[in-house]
């Protein structure tokens, strides 16, 4: 069920059952207009799994939330955006600390039994008074319709144009289970994960081992596969409650295979979104490698295709400019023979053999400029590894946006 | 003695003896104002030497040259520009070796004492009967002044705003020898090497086994240590022709080393103009990364920190937005400890101990601004391993030039 890419998804995925959120404005954007402190809220305990960024240099509210996950017994979760708590040392991890008391003192729980995320400018001291506030005033407002699950989701928000929710229903054993997600990430996005986050809902109930690995393969599927500019967070994180609301047994076998089906589509329509809602897109790059000896190799070619300006330029300005993507699935680190590479932009074949195809370029660039969604398939080879991988072009609005966001 | 970054260098440095230049219009560049096809000569036979692109997909004259260098009894050097002759397969080969053949005659040597370079677009076959009209062509306009340097130095130029050319003088036993180097490249810069294009010649008589040590050396200080946009290309080259006119013998031990001494400084020279010159670049950043356990490490800390979007466009913006800088090297796949990470912008010390240091963010921002330099020094420990690095920022004009160079 991937929800519409250019609006505000409707309708509005439901939410699970024993959910309630919260989205209100506490003043730590420079916009004070604008959403910022969101509140999710489980009305039973929860298992909880986490997948982080791999970066060296992580955040406070990671570093407390990694040492959480995988567990049981989760309330709730509270995460601010305009401020990434990141690079904010010993300090920084104090007031992710706060965060979650604040949450607790809030909903009536303890703070270990609450998550914390943060994004938004690194190196800043998170402004206490105001998240505090903000946190009590969220508890005040926790519900489950539409005004609460998107005032929840543009709490998230940073460069995002627009809220980014999906939802799937899956069934196991007699009895039907929701599932619902939201994220935030338009850039400061490169495998592994992006500056990015999500927030994963659903009412069956999971172990915490099994929760952990169907959101590390999801994430694997989907975050892993999206950059827009390939700069690695600080900050990435994906959140799975899971709080066994709906009734029935905890997952095992096929259930729990149907949850984690669902768990993937839902990640794979979330991190669509974002190369979609990339910062200054107007295309979406789908990057598919094949023939690769594994997976990895894939991702790599994919990846150098999907990060280098000069393939991104091209797609923005429509240019059937292939030399661009073989050269950068050439010095990807990947071995390849480079005789056996074909590559297809939007179906059409420009090269096979180490030479070119001879193609109509008007057509292929009119092609280009008149759809969203460029296909780039790269074939290098019979081996079995392969993968779909998103980004986006790499635009002047790209460069303006990002040229003065901190001043 | 770099030459001025800003403007044709003045004075023009001097030819090394027994060498002459030139470059010509052929009508293989849409804009058929501009020089094309470069012819390069030694009177004497010369060694040569060679360095390369990394990358698996490369072009047919890296191909031809790279099975002909190091060597003895080189005489010249053809090259153009607009056409890169890269994925051109076995007609590419064909081709590149009838340019040698077409530049031999023209010379009156064999084609084999003939190196070739090309840069341009990729995948499209070389117009052959213009460039030998132009090979011919320049075969009677070889000479040593001023002009004829500078229409070489044209001839081998794609986005490139100005040649960039450099020399040197250097005395080993009692003899004087010259250096001079010209290269192009502006984008599809990217380490190992870039979309580069260097020779390098002298006066000085070398062995083919020194010669290349010496090129290989001052390349990995100079080439390898520059990235515009991180794209690696088909075509990358520096060769190095020395033909021993200057008389005197074989340099050997202290003359060898004062060789190679003024062979580093041309080409540290050289790279620094490619970033100065990056296509749309407002600025130069110069990154510094020590305190590494090798060399390699830091290398690998800085073209990532030289490669980061967010960080480029930060610079473009005169925003001291620290957090990318820090991030970058967090995501580099180098291991250090955070907390020893220290960070300085144009000399200001911002992030120490895993923290935020207090600045005044304006002094930074106007520093950033009013100059063409942006230094950024990045210490992560104790180790011996460090470099220096140049990159360009990233702006709106970059995208405008990558969106339609094709088309």
């Amino acid at each position: 069920m991937p929800t519409d890419a250019t609006a505000v998804p409707h309708p509005i995925p439901s939410l699970p059952r024993g959910f309630r959120l919260a989205g209100v404005k506490a003043g730590i954007k420079h916009d004070a207009s604008r959403e910022d402190v969101t509140l999710v809220t489980s009305d039973l305990p929860a298992t909880a799994a986490g997948v982080y960024t791999t970066n060296l240099v992580f955040a406070a509210p990671v570093a407390y939330d990694r040492a959480l996950t995988p567990g049981r017994g989760f309330r709730g979760i509270v995460i601010n955006s305009g401020n990434a708590n990141a690079c904010t040392g010993v300090r920084g991890l104090d007031d992710a600390r706060g965060m979650a008391a604040a949450a607790g003192t809030a909903l009536g729980v303890a703070g270990e039994e609450v998550l914390v995320l943060s994004t938004g400018i690194i190196g800043e001291f998170l402004p206490m008074e105001k998240v505090t506030a903000g946190i009590a005033a969220a508890a005040r407002e926790l519900g489950g319709d539409d005004r609460a699950v998107l005032a929840a989701a543009r709490g998230m928000m940073t460069t995002d144009t627009r809220p980014k929710l999906t939802g799937a229903a899956f069934e196991a054993e007699g009895s039907r289970y929701t599932l619902f997600a939201m994220a935030k990430g338009a850039a400061m996005i490169g495998p592994k994960m992006a500056t990015m986050l999500a927030v994963v809902l659903t009412d069956a109930a999971l172990d915490p081992a099994d929760a952990q690995r169907l959101l590390t393969e999801a994430a694997d599927d989907s975050f892993n596969c999206v950059s827009v500019d390939g700069h690695m967070s600080t900050n990435d994180t994906v959140l799975l409650l899971a709080n066994g609301a709906a009734g029935g047994s905890t997952l095992h076998g096929s259930g729990l295979a149907a949850c984690g089906e669902a768990l993937r589509k839902a990640c794979g329509s979330l991190a669509r979104e974002m190369a979609d809602d990339g910062e200054g897109a107007t295309h979406v790059m789908r990057i598919e490698v094949e023939g690769c000896r594994d997976r990895e190799e894939a991702r790599r070619i994919a990846r150098t295709i999907a990060d280098s300006p000069l393939v991104k330029t091209a797609v923005h300005g429509a240019d059937p400019n292939w030399g661009r993507i073989v050269s950068a699935a050439g010095y990807s680190g990947v071995a390849f023979e480079p005789a056996a590479v074909e590559l297809r932009l939007n179906g059409t074949l420009l090269f096979r053999g180490g030479a070119p195809v001879p193609f109509d370029a008007d057509a292929v660039s009119a092609g280009i400029r008149d759809r969203r969604e460029t296909l780039i398939q790269v074939s290098v080879g019979q081996g079995p590894g392969q993968i779909r991988f998103f980004s986006s072009d790499l635009t002047a609005d790209y460069v303006r946006l990002n040229a003065d966001y901190h001043t």
